[in-house]
């Protein structure tokens, strides 16, 4: 099965850490493949590390959206490799229970990653895995063979008042 | 600060548990006050309650919706447990950085809990405490209080193909 959590919105990839912790207390076998945001920034990260039956990767640490100087073909290389690794996690079967794939979305909308190769590897999943995709702007592609997708929408927020992005709530 | 998760899709919980998982990494003392699930059904409470920091209370476990002969009086007086277990948990000062009120809309919107009562404690939380609530249909008196409020939108879901909410992934 394919989820999708897409939308200009908070909640995407804490909705993501969420459906980890409730697979994980089902006793699930859980990847993380994570892009753009390092091993140690994201407060969550922490806790992740430290729960068993959760492998988690990490990918391209530094998005050029946040960060000078980040060359576009060490990005393209980081998230073949983020690829690679999902490759990887197919086999054997039953491996993993849940794979998410976090930010995989804006890989694929900024060109680092391109969405026919991830499509291919994503045609190639067995019945039983679960694949969680995290992201705003997911593409239509990805959108018509997901089983599920979520928008995470703005209605209200601090960020429009001038306040800036709080730790222990939004990283 | 007050957040609100709401809109008639999946995500709203699971996104209060990443929020939880996230604060936790931050070294944050995190309180979860749940209504209408029980202890044990979901898979996320049996990771939740082997976390350190987190204090897990579970109150009115079922909901009418959902189980036949509940009376609305024991519901009654279980959200008002609820709402003293709010009560009780704002003092002393920095007891928890983070409060989760998880379905309380629902119990706003059921009538079992009274948003005059709800909206008179939130009022006296700490600027520096941070309460999220969850559940669909929010009411707009909480929405006009909220710092952040996050509406969960349905794209699509395999529920549409008749497909039923799947353990480990819905519950």
């Amino acid at each position: 099965m394919i989820i999708v959590n897409t939308g200009n919105w908070k909640g995407k990839t804490t909705a993501a850490i969420g459906q980890i912790i409730r697979s994980l207390g089902r006793g699930w076998k859980v990847c993380l493949i994570q892009l753009f945001k390092g091993k140690e920034f994201y407060g969550e990260q922490k806790v992740l590390k430290s729960l068993k039956n959760l492998k988690f990767y990490s990918y391209a640490p530094k998005h050029p959206g946040c960060f000078r100087n980040i060359s576009r073909r060490s990005l393209k290389r980081e998230c073949t490799k983020a690829l690679k690794r999902l490759e990887a996690s197919l086999a054997p079967k039953n491996k993993y229970n849940l794979i998410v794939l976090d930010e995989f979305n804006i890989a694929v909308r900024d060109g680092f990653l391109d969405i026919k190769a991830l499509l291919e590897v994503l045609k190639g999943i067995d019945s039983d895995l679960n694949v969680l995709i995290t992201g705003r702007s997911a593409c239509s592609e990805l959108m018509k063979i997901a089983d599920i997708v979520t928008e995470m929408k703005e209605v209200k927020h601090h960020f429009n008042n001038g306040i800036l992005a709080k730790k222990g709530i939004e990283f």
